[in-house]
């Protein structure tokens, strides 16, 4: 091809995927300028025909200026992988100027040093955004013996249809499931029963693009969540296990309402949101990045999201006096231990047991695995498949 | 009153002026927290019918642990001014989370230190927010002289009516009239005529609340702008001058949308905007704060302001072929000066004149007056009228 060539990084093409699969839907491309204001200011995309769409992650793809200088005068470019295979033309190209800060502060609400995505793909990234029309010249596969796991939004609607579901809910997800997590699944398809429906199907999605070094690795998390469905936790008749493939954020508030509009492009209606999500420390000061209720309150006031019926998260934690993880009961606040992500990887890492009842043995065995590999391995972190 | 007691400061007073006179309509009252984050997230507000307005500022009083205390078990509170005086009532009222560096990210797009109106009135605030309906007790007056410049929105609506207006095109300012202002304006005239309006009124609204330190003083610039309708430069026929009490952000395209939101309420259907509306240097880095185009690109799409004829600013300058202010011509930019505000400044403090036919004389002599009363007092800056 003679089109200018722009190398993609691993969280690119990440984009590239969710892009090409209608994740983003009506966004097909890379954001052109327009796109990303709207997504920075407004969380949402107006449309031609006046309707309003929620979007509230810019996905942009970063040039510098020696590769701007390199495209200068073409329409389109061409998007090749790490072993510079050609993944994608980017056709009616508009390059516009990319600020980082400004982007940073409007993504996150705050500039804070060691965002994890901020440190991965921003950072060091050009001063340059190139927006288009993508055009995937084949589909992405990651050859990690996952890409079974890996549905389209169309492949899951396919799905939710032969399966003959009235209602899909969703849960999002980056970490192991515990039997918090599964109590809040089965009692949310028990409230979707009551309401009448009668065939509602779990879309169990964890998300498998970028995550931060300390998170369970996905091929990890996938094979803690076979086990959980395994151990019948979760019952496989009415749950589907795929692969979101979109790199996260870690954005709180603004990222939640992606999480559930990329959701609904797959056809699910109701979404479940937790506490904080996708929260984290905040990387600086000894607190939250984000207030634990503001996920909930800005994704139920969303422009674009109308129509989705959201699902409150009941606190779950472990009781000690039925030993096992219940709705947290505030008339016997000493009754329930909190579990903290922290301590159940301490936990792991140590090989000490959670107490009985707080996540199948199974699920837990594959944790203490990987917490093994880990410190045979001892880089830190058992590398991620690279797409290919 | 046995209410508990909120002092206000300068800038908590000029909002009460805002929110008593309907220019932020529908908001009434300090916001609420779900105003508070739909306009941090969405710049808009959806209201109970599901329609939407154009919401982008904060308007948020802030109170400290000690007044939280205070107030804890009110449903009400008193505002009072800095002498004690009760103010307004605020009603049915909300205390939540003040998280000033989320709040600055999010509206500024930036959190580096120095910006005007964080240090002024954020930097140093309390970590909670009260949000609630207000009721004013009687008209905010300054008694500075200028209080009969200061109408409502309801009041110029009815100025309008009388002079029997077609179209009501706003111009925004926080700086002294010179004659590119005064080419846009009468341009845009000469636009809305053409377009078929028989009787287009100018509503030449500067900003009357806290500016920036290195700004003309709001008495100044009434005397200058008093100047340019005495010497002819605009028609005070078809000119209603009249202050707009808002306080000044400089949050750039996200500022840009209050002040056009406002003019919409004060019965405006035409916006002029010009180049980097709302801006200002970055306060650490060598370059602006924002692109110059962002505003006008931002309001072109903001949620809310779909029917505002927004008219874009031609960059004017001093054509020194002919001696005055023109639009720029491209093909001979050689002909062309570009005088800064900070170039104009410069002059004035020196006593110098700026070349024939950038400001009209009286209005040049006013500013001048202005910097010798600067120099004589030495204050660095001649303090404005405080509200009683």
């Amino acid at each position: 091809m003679g089109l200018p060539q722009i190398k993609l990084s691993r969280i690119d093409l990440e984009w590239v995927h969710v892009l090409s699969e209608g994740w983003a839907s009506p966004i097909t491309g890379f954001m052109r300028e327009s796109e990303f204001l709207q997504t920075l200011h407004f969380n949402s995309l107006r449309l031609g025909d006046g309707s309003v769409v929620n979007m509230s992650l810019p996905i942009v793809l970063d040039i510098d200026d020696s590769q701007k200088n390199r495209i200068s005068g073409s329409t389109a470019v061409a998007l090749i992988d790490s072993a510079d295979n050609p993944v994608a033309i980017l056709n009616n190209i508009e390059i516009y100027k990319h600020n980082k800060e400004e982007r940073i502060a409007r993504t996150w609400g705050t500039t804070a040093p060691g965002l994890p995505y901020v440190e991965e793909a921003i950072a060091s990234a050009g001063d340059w955004l190139i927006g288009g029309d993508l055009e995937v010249i084949e589909p992405i596969k990651y050859h990690d013996g996952l890409d079974h796991y890996r549905l389209s939004p169309s492949a899951l609607r396919a799905e939710f249809e032969k399966r003959n579901a009235d209602a899909v809910f969703a849960f999002q997800l980056r970490n192991p499931v515990h039997n918090g997590h599964a109590l809040l699944m089965t009692d949310t398809r028990r409230r979707l029963l009551e309401m009448g429906y009668k065939n509602p199907v779990l879309l169990l999605h964890p998300l498998g693009g970028f995550t931060k070094a300390d998170d369970v690795p996905l091929s990890w998390r996938m094979k803690q969540h076979q086990k959980v469905l395994e151990d019948g936790v979760l019952d496989p008749e009415n749950t589907v296990v795929s692969i979101f493939p979109s790199p996260m954020h870690y954005a709180g508030p603004t990222e939640v309402q992606w999480h559930a509009k990329a959701r609904i492009n797959a056809g699910a209606n109701f979404y479940i949101v937790g506490r904080d999500p996708a929260g984290m420390s905040h990387p600086v000061e000894k607190r939250d990045l984000y207030d634990a209720d503001h996920g909930k309150k800005v994704l139920s006031m969303a422009p674009g999201l109308e129509r989705l019926n959201i699902l409150p998260f009941k606190v779950a934690a472990y009781d000690k006096t039925q030993q096992k993880m219940e709705f947290f009961d505030p008339s016997r606040p000493q009754d329930f231990l909190f579990i903290s992500g922290t301590k159940m990887r301490t936990l792991a890492k140590n090989r000490e047991n959670p107490p009985d009842g707080f996540m199948c043995p199974g699920g837990w065995e594959v944790l203490v695995e990987y917490y093994d590999s880990l410190a045979a391995n001892d880089s830190g972190r058992v590398p991620e498949p690279i797409p290919a």
